[in-house]
């Protein structure tokens, strides 16, 4: 795995002893705390037009950065607690989508794999 | 940036454009895929205890860790399209926690840094 | 339909029309900002134990009450912008789930229907 | 409260009591099921355009109208256990959101009141 993938995880895991947080970070909840921080990035797009979600000025940029950390602090925390490689899981999942979304079927088509 | 995240978003750049999928993957869809990835997460622990979700069997923990590389994906994606280094992002983060969460304040505490 | 609801319904239509708001909520904009709301309230309960949560104190419990009042007003005005009866498809919905999850398969069993 | 719903709410309470699921339904939970379905919903919706989302054809539709019917299902039960009036909630909501939006502030814009 990633040394600085490591590093993360293992300030997260001092950062949550220091404050005594083990007691409410299980995987649940932390599954939890992912979801309603990908629902706060989601809050920052919602009413714009999808032109405008590609040209954010710079401070919208630097508020959009802080809600994909917080989802990515909580992912690093839930891969460490449930011994997952998170980039070895990316990369395995990278394959299986290849296959399930061959690029003569799949070119142009927004449509879900089992409806292609 | 770490160099097997940009293998990842170089890889996942490709992936997009052999089928041209470019034109659906705007920011503000990207973090709408996003969040619904981390509800697919959420949903294997939604029934679960909390104790059940710190001790999954083998294969739920296999599909969970398939539904973290989505979130990852998704998260690289977006990362990619509006140039921010997700692990800078995440660093910084942490700092700002830490002045949030002082180790006095919050020490056994599940209270919102607001509260505290 | 109920007769409340449909006031509710014309109510935000109204309002939206008075704020020229019809231009941002498109159903795909509403159910994005629906997700947004649902994780909002969501976020109340985070960190509680399931315990704590069937014991909400009186202040948590008004806030409770303004985040399902905010998905409901964006499910009423999406049923409202695709003319779904949102009181008809819940009863349609009941009779499949009876279907799905017969009493004896189903009983104290937390599986979903695909895994009975 | 709507006598429609209340008798919804009731043939909820049976369905649940039937299969001995109070057991699993702490609020905490059903906002983690409520979460999950509005992401379902959300999901019919991430790739199309704004313009497509307004023109669903029928059987996309009726997919729309039972995720919308699973999502109030929880929020009926949510409101239930918490004794919490929805329709109540919706409209003294409304009320707060006329306050926070003045027509004059608000108009065309998709500001959040504390942006205004």
């Amino acid at each position: 795995m990633s040394q600085e993938i490591e590093a993360l995880q293992s300030a997260l895991r001092q950062f949550a002893a220091a404050r005594e947080w083990e007691q409410f970070h299980s995987p649940k909840n932390l599954a939890a705390a992912l979801s309603v921080e990908a629902a706060e990035l989601l809050e920052h797009f919602q009413w714009l037009s999808e032109e405008q979600s590609r040209n954010l000025p710079p401070d919208k940029r630097e508020q959009v950065a802080e809600e994909l950390a917080d989802v990515l602090l909580y992912l690093l925390q839930i891969a460490d607690k449930l011994g997952i490689d998170p980039l070895d899981a990316a990369r395995r999942k990278m394959q299986r989508n290849a296959m399930k979304y061959p690029v003569e079927l799949a070119r142009g088509s927004m449509r879900k794999y089992t409806e292609l």
